[in-house]
């Protein structure tokens, strides 16, 4: 840390944030936050990456932390900037993924004059449900900047409001880091408790979260499930999970609480590691929200801020000492011909994805089939819409390429979705991020297609129909990619989307095939 | 009202909602509302519009509302859907625009289980300052509909947070209409008072904001102005203003505030007229906020609630009772020719704006010269960035055709700007909407280059430069609006501009042209 040279707040606050390993900015910036962009150049470690639009910062700053386990800064402008941003920190919230908001305000003086960018921000970071500080003295920003750190380290969003006046104001002291917080480990005798569970012999899952669905959870849980025969099932929508060859394989949870029910049928213990006992995603009249099965006990393991791979290890050692987890073989579909449908476009995934990818996955209803044809294929990451708030493929997709640039990342991207944070394919372009982008286009907002029915809607007419249909006309993406720098191609067959996936991945940078992938429903 | 039939909860909101004068809803929906969308074949009257993201919901919302004098609806999907409206809901707040917004949210018995799209729906409204209940019967949900329209009407948002069980509940009961709020007389003793101002001799403005910048404010400000020497100004970004020949003639505030302290030099009273004193847009260093110059009095003839064009009526009839206003003559300027420029663009659309225009500016720096040359082109209506959260140009451009199908509607659009809502260019080709969209690219924030030097930045580096700089790829309009489509060609010059244009006005639904305009800084 250097600390001789004056600073301005803005320099102070970056210079901590960089010391405290924070070392990209994803950033929308405006009037407000000009001499926070001026300082990136005092500070050159912090990376800054533009972004046309903040849902594709945050996102991105979302995406980013899932694969580094650091966070990124974001650089939003006002109540409006953090307002746009807002949609994927509820999945980065779900995720419990660390997040940095610097938020630009008006200089503290200016404030009661009621300007017209004037709001009021504190709902807004209330909203996040994270941690939330507004910097008032340039003294006083390293500081603030490295409790925030901290604070998002711990697994949330961490709000950072920097009054213009701040930013400017000579005098920034920068911060040393602040103790990066560690995960409670969890005692012996919630293991032993949970021991004696399995020991019982009636049908237990281990449901895994939070953490548990990382290299070292997924080895201790397969040993514990090898040893005691208790079932795996992950959470519906982990923030990460590391899969594939070589690899224990563990089935999620279903999206539907019809597909939950069946796979925790006659479930007689359920124990959750970092997870939540599962409910219902909506509401539907007639059906119940609660999906744990009716008589299971539910256990905790360990919960949201406990090691939950320690109590795996831990657990392991008394139930599993001497076994071994039973890991994936190598397997992959063969490549599939004929025209492109809902099943055989994730067999070409499955039998193309190359090794060390990350899958950033909104396919939706189109990729009900991606966790089963890739399951054999090399070892990835797959990181999934953890807050159900849409548009967080591409911008996560960004995030990732840009902690992992020597890693392929594929975005597996439902149209619908795309058009909420679409511009993030501009930035793929301008960071020249490796990133393949499979976008799904079935001319439908399908699944509310399949949701209209489940919730019991008979007989819909041509107004209802209408707005879940994405045609009239047509969404051309290939167009729209190239629009935004992005090399871009059709493929409305197998053989198709095989070749240009095969191209898009042997070619470094930004890719986008428009996959003719007609609807489920 | 027909009120024999069993209806559920939507169908009851929705039936209020037309009676009360509601006839569109500009609809981004999700699994909680597709109830409300079943029943818009229930009640015809209704017309449900799709946009793919939320800001342009919202914003379509404001620009209908400034055009119809009456509110739309939107639909939106629980939190993340009213978190992606809320930037357009800023500018809707700052235009006083009725807005009733129809937020979905989880049945109330699902609400406690934390499912993956909870959260803090009441801090997002609250930061909308406007008007927010939550429905938790069906028989309550006309009167709740009724209120919000009425809150409305008032000239704000009005949030109306819809459980998925109360739309779907039976029992839904519609309910009349609530009266319309009607502004208050502003009385003749405010009135005298200000005459006595005006009588004094002293350089005197008249600041005109909500309602006055419309005809019958303009007509009586305009004779007050004869008759006394006033001077006369809208405010810096009027929710709507009625301009061009066979209209008075009302310059607007500028952006910077040296343009204003120079509006106002010597200005010894300053008449509100439904605007406020005027403020720096952002802060800077060393310089004011307050932009009302030493030593001049503010006085208010009518502020915001009250009838402002009435009042303008009788302080005309008390000062300038045989006066005449004097009208704008028609003038239009040449036609330019050359390569574009931040000038002769602007020359283009005052040579060719067809009678009873819409504008929809979000032109920003490239937009600084439209005043000036559209100011004697045909009687129009132009709709600014009030709020100044950006992307509210093409979704504006939405709301006001479907308010005003028989009149074309122009959008002014920068390229930054742009990107935060260019999903609305998709609305306009299906609902084949007559919106023309010239799209200034300029390759930059520009705004930012300048704010950059204006908030005493010196020196700044790569970085920062490169954060303001939209190059790198080179974004390319005419490809991304025929993806959406809508047919798009790109102008170079004045004289493809003017061809474009006029090929473009002369056929009807939504056309693009991209004006390569150079950056003015």
């Amino acid at each position: 840390m250097t600390t001789s040279a004056p600073r301005n707040g803005a320099q102070a606050l970056i210079r901590t944030l960089v010391d405290s390993g924070v070392r990209v900015c994803f950033a929308n910036p405006g009037t407000s936050e000009m001499h926070f962009v001026a300082a990136l150049d005092a500070v050159p470690e912090m990376r800054g990456v533009l972004a046309l639009f903040e849902g594709v910062v945050t996102g991105a700053a979302d995406g980013y932390a899932r694969m580094a386990d650091q966070p990124a800064a974001t650089l939003l402008h006002l109540g409006p900037g953090l307002a746009n941003g807002l949609a994927n920190l509820h999945n980065a919230r779900r995720a419990h993924t660390p997040v940095v908001n610097v938020i630009g305000d008006h200089a503290g003086y200016h404030k009661g004059f009621d300007a017209p960018l004037e709001s009021d921000i504190g709902a807004l970071t209330g909203w996040t449900e994270g941690w939330s500080r507004t910097t008032t003295d340039p003294a006083e920003i390293g500081a603030d900047a490295a409790a925030a750190v901290a604070a998002a380290q711990a697994g949330q969003i961490a709000n950072l409001v920097l009054p213009a006046d701040v930013s400017w104001g000579e005098g920034g002291v920068p911060a040393a880091p602040a103790p990066r917080p560690v995960l409670s480990e969890v005692d012996d005798e919630r293991v032993a408790a949970v021991a004696e569970v399995l020991r019982s012999g009636e049908s237990t899952v281990l449901l895994l979260g939070a953490g548990a669905t990382r290299e070292a959870g997924l080895l201790a849980a397969s040993r514990i499930s090898v040893a005691t025969g208790v079932k795996l099932f992950a959470e519906t929508f982990p923030a990460r999970i590391e899969r594939g060859a070589g690899l224990p394989a563990v089935d999620r949870l279903g999206y539907l609480a019809e597909q939950v029910q069946w796979q925790l049928t006659d479930v007689k213990h359920l124990v959750l590691v970092g997870a939540k006992a599962p409910v219902s995603f909506f509401a539907y009249p007639g059906k119940v929200s609660e999906l744990t099965p009716e008589g299971c006990q539910v256990h905790t393991l360990a919960s949201l801020g406990e090691d939950t791979a320690g109590a795996l290890a831990k657990l392991a050692e008394v139930v599993a000492a001497d076994t071994e987890p039973v890991l994936q073989e190598p397997s992959r579909p063969a490549l599939p011909s004929g025209d492109l449908t809902p099943q055989n476009w994730t067999e070409v995934i499955g039998a193309l994805l190359p090794e060390r990818a990350i899958i950033a996955d909104e396919a939706n209803t189109s990729g009900l089939m991606i966790p089963m044809t890739t399951a054999g294929a090399p070892r990835h990451d797959v990181l999934t819409l953890t807050g159900g708030s849409i548009g967080y493929g591409l911008p996560v997709a960004v995030g990732a390429a840009v902690a992992c640039p020597d890693r392929p990342v594929i975005c597996l991207q439902s149209d619908g979705s795309a058009m909420y944070t679409i511009s993030a394919l501009w930035t793929m372009a301008r960071e020249n991020l490796d990133v393949t982008t499979v976008l799904l286009n079935n001319r439908a907002y399908a699944i509310l297609r399949m949701e209209l029915m489940r919730v019991g809607v008979e007989g819909a007419g041509p107004q209802a129909n209408s707005l879940l249909d994405l045609a009239r006309p047509d969404l051309d993406f290939v167009s729209i990619a190239r629009g935004m720098g992005v090399p871009a191609t059709r493929a409305t067959t197998a053989e198709e989307l095989a070749e240009q996936f095969a191209a898009a991945l042997a070619e470094p940078g930004p890719h986008l095939i428009e996959a003719m992938v007609p609807s489920l429903i």
